[in-house]
């Protein structure tokens, strides 16, 4: 079964295309600057040369047209027709209470998701874009969307619920959702499969951690607690995104910046973080770098993202009573070394031993890194959010 | 020694004086709508009677005055000359950074605490205007500043700072500060003394939990992280105050509600909590009633209260690397035996054996309410800040 796992944001388009009889990748690449003159698709061929195809694609559906040519392209392609695709599986970011899992698309659906713009007003009708394209040059192939909320549609209403007026939640739908979920949920059902445990008796907390980044605390299978909120903006110290601060300090800020919502928002969003605390870059790699080089700005912004990654660990093994597994994922989870250790450092207390040794020079590849002794079992595990996404789509298409 | 300790708010004077050569409460009471018609002062007599006397108080100057006559009074008062004061210790909110201990009050002191004053507007200014009343009626007495950050400013920097631009933090002084340090620095070295051990070599959550709340990492006798950040809206639930809230649907909210950054000010300081959540009240014994009545938002309301709680104990743990000693102060601390067990249950993965049994029906006094076998001790300890301070005044009126 043939399955494309698109993710479309506002003005990119990636993609990737698995032979899911095999669980093999065929094709993957990613579109970018869709509408901007300077548009141009980007893949990896046949060989692992990485190709780059310039061309105008003013919108969504040219766009898809030009990933689907290139699909089968005598020389760059991997199909014959694109009819040999059997369905196509998509990131939809907002699921808001209405999805707690993936979906097959029809038109009610559509309406559906539509509803839940006013939460991701620049996601949504990106993603809506992508499955509208496909519906418009591929008719009648079957669509799945798969949303980033709906693994934490589990989580108990008192982890869920802000300690704000109840209307905020009635009215406007104020909440936790919580983000990453695909992730969360891939790489907890993986380190058990590596560790071959039953994933439904385990409690694990997974930190997908990178240039956005969010922690899930996980029992029974279910998320029952995430660090993102509303939106992605709370939690963790992220690149550019403040995570966790004073909600009394913002009207302050406001008011010495003269800043009015639109303002507030831009600087929680884009101008906080690493970037803005650093002052050097949202890049964990330019931190390093300049940590490397005696900056002691970014040796402290390092040292605020460690710690409040290590402050959610706790957390969470308090809502879970304690803790069995914890997985590194994302950007920094999967490549970074030094955050791994700092986190896992004095965490005995836990029952967790790390293997300092083991963790060390640890890139991208699935790898346990505590000790055997320990009883809290630490994994890096890649994340797959579009194998996910695959699976999905070939279980929903399984199960008609 | 004889110490009065003052606690002066924009509208109200609270006091309390001591015979500190023998610890003994000689006298309390306090004033309320200072500068309104209908103010008045409500005391405890010698008969342990409380007793309102109604007088129009337009200011502090005013207001103190009527304290020390009625302290000197044939029929109510202890003292038979208001210079029988030995000193005066004062309850200041907002120190900054630039006061990490108390201090006597000097007249370069002051401006120091004038510059204190746009971090708390409210409460600062309320403070100086104690200091400069017992001036005027006492001049020459020693007074003494304890400041509510102070005890927090021993927290190291990747604890206190906000992954915002660093700039908020040099120009304006963004940064968490905590409050209630005086309650958490009693209750802490006052657990330790019930235990009889050393309060330097304890790691120790304290939980000051009330119509406000806070809870605090203290590791080497030293403050190491807590809860309220640079304004006392962070953190935990509480009466009115959202505590912890994802920054990012804050202007979402003031979208919708057309609010400005006082009006986000108020939602989050004056509706929200407990009060606004549960559309019930801030109090808790009101809130404890409506659950004993059916009202489900009341017993949400309760259960998203002490979820934080637990949530927080268990981020001071991985902080604090491991946890000694657990404390419960504050209303709700000292009075709520049910918060204090749900806030306990199943953290037994901390070394936590929690004393059910014992902990029932705990009200306002010192009680150890861990199992004898708990590794960590959990304990009800009454807070009494006026105590500190007045502890405080007369140390350092000693090492002069």
């Amino acid at each position: 079964m043939k399955t494309l796992v698109l993710n479309c944001g506002s003005s990119s388009i990636k993609y990737k295309l698995f032979d899911m009889t095999s669980g093999e990748v065929m094709a993957q690449g990613g579109i970018e600057k869709v509408g901007l003159p300077d548009s141009f698709l980007k893949f990896t061929d046949k060989n692992g040369e990485k190709v780059i195809l310039e061309k105008a694609i003013p919108d969504h559906t040219v766009g898809i047209a030009f990933i689907l040519d290139t699909l089968t392209d005598a020389k760059y392609g991997c199909l014959k027709n694109f009819k040999d695709i059997d369905a196509v599986g998509h990131r939809v970011v907002h699921g808001a209470e209405k999805f707690a899992s993936s979906v097959l698309i029809t038109k009610e659906l559509l309406e559906k998701v539509k509803e839940c713009t006013p939460l991701a007003p620049l996601h949504n009708p990106a993603n809506l874009k992508g499955i509208e394209a496909i519906e418009k040059i591929m008719p009648g192939t079957p669509q799945v969307a798969v949303f980033d909320t709906a693994f934490h549609q589990t989580m108990p209403d008192y982890a869920y619920l802000y300690a704000l007026p109840y209307r905020m939640y009635k009215d406007y739908g104020v909440r936790r959702y919580g983000f990453h979920g695909t992730s969360h949920r891939y790489v907890s059902r993986r380190a058990c499969e590596i560790l071959g445990v039953p994933y439904e008796s385990q409690r694990i907390i997974t930190a997908h951690i990178g240039n956005g980044a969010s922690i899930t605390a996980i029992k029974g299978g279910k998320s029952i607690d995430t660090s993102m909120g509303m939106t992605p903006t709370e939690g963790l110290m992220m690149g550019t995104r403040s995570g966790d601060v004073d909600p009394g300090a913002l009207p302050f800020i406001m008011h010495k910046e003269n800043l009015d919502a639109d303002g507030l928002a831009e600087l929680l969003n884009k101008k906080s973080g690493m970037a803005g605390f650093s002052e050097i870059s949202s890049d964990m790699r330019d931190i390093e770098g300049a940590i490397e080089s005696g900056n002691k700005r970014a040796a402290l912004a390092l040292a605020i993202y460690d710690y409040r990654i290590k402050k959610y660990i706790g957390a969470y093994a308090a809502a879970l009573g304690g803790l069995d597994i914890l997985v590194f994922t994302g950007g920094v989870g999967e490549n970074q070394d030094s955050t791994r250790e700092v986190v896992c450092r004095d965490m005995e207390f836990l029952g967790l031993e790390f293997d300092a040794e083991k963790n060390r020079g640890v890139r991208g590849r699935e790898v346990v890194i505590s000790k055997p002794s320990s009883r809290v079992k630490v994994l890096v595990v890649p994340t797959d959010e579009e194998y996910m996404i695959a699976s999905d789509t070939c279980e929903i298409l399984k199960g008609k």
